[in-house]
């Protein structure tokens, strides 16, 4: 019986390294999308001051918080999404960077939420933003780049039955209306914060949240009837031809039809986004068969956010994209690739005698580049291959005492049907 | 000003792109020997039971632990080091895993202690263990990965005046002298403990932190000289010769000439390490030319952490090695590459009708492997060069009116002296 706990801490994840290498190899590729678009890397602690996510519009982001007060009676979170951290580095240089700035990060996120069957209080986020660029071009560069990261999955983008949609609004739309029903400011906010949730509680519970905000079940009702609208056309019908909102959702088709995905793209205006702090364009993306029912990313425009940091008004949009649906949705397709440790090369001294020749034999074989491990465990034959085959070994070399003395290694070629062996001198292979 | 506060957390770094770089560049070259060495690499959470690192012997560690309780009234920590956890793994699998395990991982490790001149509260380490293997075979190919990966970031290494140096004990030999003296057991540990602070705290001081564990002064004086003693000989005229540590010591120096590194190590009983699981091998890593008074890095043997966590018999070994004192090193010695954007092509569309043609040949572009970038700015010609430049771009294509009318894009090399421009079919540039 063990002393100690054997279990993670609630809701956060070990990593074996059999589990390790399919979030190295999703990092990877993240890695190599924003590359090619250009996005440079950066990161902070993942320990923050909690005022960075104080928000009035009860965000549940913000109260979910896996806070606390540290010794020195900071009171700090472990942090909930990275978009904050990013506003914070670039008001801390201000006018020293030159706009616009590509930036990405794949951090660790938090959040502390009484426990619910599988969910996590933690995953790692794909972020990418823009800062200082306005206009939808941003917004489809940042899809265009979650298009190219999904089309290295091998999922199917094409047109016809595409496995991924991108469900798209803009918050100026919905603002306009609300604006019509008497809403506004950080009453729309909140009103934002609230319909968010629709999907979770449904459309009584919705209305009565609304109504705490002070709107009336008429207006609510409104409100709803307009997150069922779906399409370019019926949300247009919503709102003036010359509502910022649908001109930029337009805009926004014209360059994903020249990027060659605006046939993934579905206006839908019950798409909202949980975060306050969203004043354009917001999208999420789904499985579109419908059977992951949780969004694999989402990504918004927030260019007030800075302001309300007391910086410069500074357009900003970005997204994140978590690394837990994603992985399920490869595995479940069978589009995770194949891992293996990767190992070349297994040395076997026989004995302790045979330890110092392994050794230069290892040191040699690793400065050609190859992955070499030693075997020392002085175990038989049969259990020495067994192991090196299950680690993936495409050789044994094998050091008796019988070989030192003769000067050779005895190299065997692993996983093939037919036994295969040469003597290789040792002088060969970095000795003597 | 700011309504926010712009500093990170006392004690933790912000990363910019430009500071991130060499962390990248690190974990990059700690992962390649990794993977010359046959390590798998593993992760946990960073938060972990506190319980971890309750230790009797008073380990400075365990001390200054950045520990809180959390929301369910768990008592957590943000972890200080990362062997506890992979002693946690291993236990929870027990024997369902094949050893000898090799794993290496790249965890942030965070301690809180009162406030020091420039001291951080987190730093990344690179830790590889050997799970499961005993004798120092294990020592020796864990110091083997070390040189190897001091090797390439360019120090000199070489035998004469080499720039490292492996400062080597073995507790054993400690061990036995302290028996000698009537301290065993825990006593032995917190002894271990206490003597590890000499260097910062000295001589005095270290008596009379001895004699609150009980020491007599005429000990602790024997016991300040014994860390005097540096090279083998000395050191073997200290112990009988058939004590273990000693023998280790030795077995170690001869595997260590044969992988080519025996002339940077230097037996010196005044290596204890301030951990109070060590039970073997023990070793830190210096600037030999002493310019830095703080251990690249340290390492050692834990037989018996397992045990103390309730499980078998466990032969263990391993090391940390930090990001902040290697980085130093290498940037005050000029070791550091020079990093940069890795931007290869900026695709400049002129004013926004031609956004639509640049989002085709960037996508383009992206598809040959290409890291593009589109500079929606419309600024003047010459800030859109001086930006690109100032990336390290390789290539500006310029697409105006005129361009997308004739069906060219005027492609200029950029970073040379002399202008060098030539038109490039836009067919040949995936439109059309």
């Amino acid at each position: 019986m063990s002393t100690i706990e054997l279990q993670p801490v609630k809701g956060t994840r070990d990593f074996y390294p059999e589990d390790l290498r399919a979030r190295t190899w999703l990092f990877a590729q993240w890695r190599e999308v924003a590359r090619q678009f250009g996005y440079e890397e950066y990161d902070v602690c993942v320990l923050e001051h909690v005022d960075l996510y104080i928000r009035k519009a009860g965000d549940e982001i913000t109260s979910q918080l896996y806070e606390f007060k540290d010794k020195g009676d900071r009171h700090v979170a472990l942090r909930p999404e990275m978009t904050p951290s990013l506003a914070r580095l670039v008001l801390a240089k201000g006018a020293a960077m030159a706009l616009p700035l590509r930036w990405f990060s794949l951090p660790q996120c938090f959040r502390y939420e009484q426990a619910q069957k599988g969910r996590k209080r933690e995953h790692y986020q794909w972020n990418m933003d823009i800062i200082g660029l306005p206009g939808v071009a941003g917004e489809a560069e940042l899809m265009a780049a979650q298009v190219a990261f999904l089309r290295r999955t091998g999922l199917n983008l094409e047109p016809g039955t595409p496995d991924i949609v991108w469900k798209v609004s803009n918050r100026q739309v919905i603002q306009f209306f609300l604006e019509g029903l008497g809403i506004t400011g950080e009453t729309f906010a909140a009103v934002c914060v609230v319909i968010d949730k629709r999907d979770k509680i449904g459309n009584e519970a919705t209305v009565i949240e609304l109504g705490k905000l002070g709107v009336g079940i008429e207006a609510a009702d409104k409100i709803i009837d307009l997150l069922n609208t779906t399409g370019l056309e019926q949300a247009a019908a919503k709102v003036p031809a010359d509502n910022p909102g649908l001109i930029a959702l337009k805009e926004l088709l014209a360059l994903a039809e020249a990027a060659g995905f605006a046939h993934l793209i579905k206006i839908d205006l019950s798409v909202i986004r949980g975060l306050s702090y969203y004043t354009g364009t917001v999208w999420e993306v789904f499985d579109a068969t419908g059977a992951m029912p949780r969004a694999i990313a989402g990504g918004g425009r927030y260019d007030k956010l800075m302001e309300t940091f007391g910086g410069q008004p500074t357009p900003m949009v970005g997204f994140g994209f978590g690394d837990v649906v994603i992985l399920e949705i490869l595995s479940e397709r069978g589009l995770l690739p194949t891992f293996s440790r990767g190992i070349d090369d297994v040395v076997f001294p026989m004995g302790p005698p045979e330890f110092a020749v392994a050794t230069r034999v290892a040191t040699f074989l690793r400065t050609q580049g190859r992955a070499v491990t030693v075997d020392y465990s002085g175990k038989r034959f049969k259990a020495v291959i067994e192991r090196a085959e299950k680690d993936g070994a495409k050789r044994l070399l094998i050091l008796g005492s019988n070989e030192v003395r003769d000067g050779v290694c005895v190299v065997r070629t692993l996983g093939g049907t037919e036994r295969k062996e040469e003597k290789v001198p040792l002088k060969d292979l970095g000795v003597g």
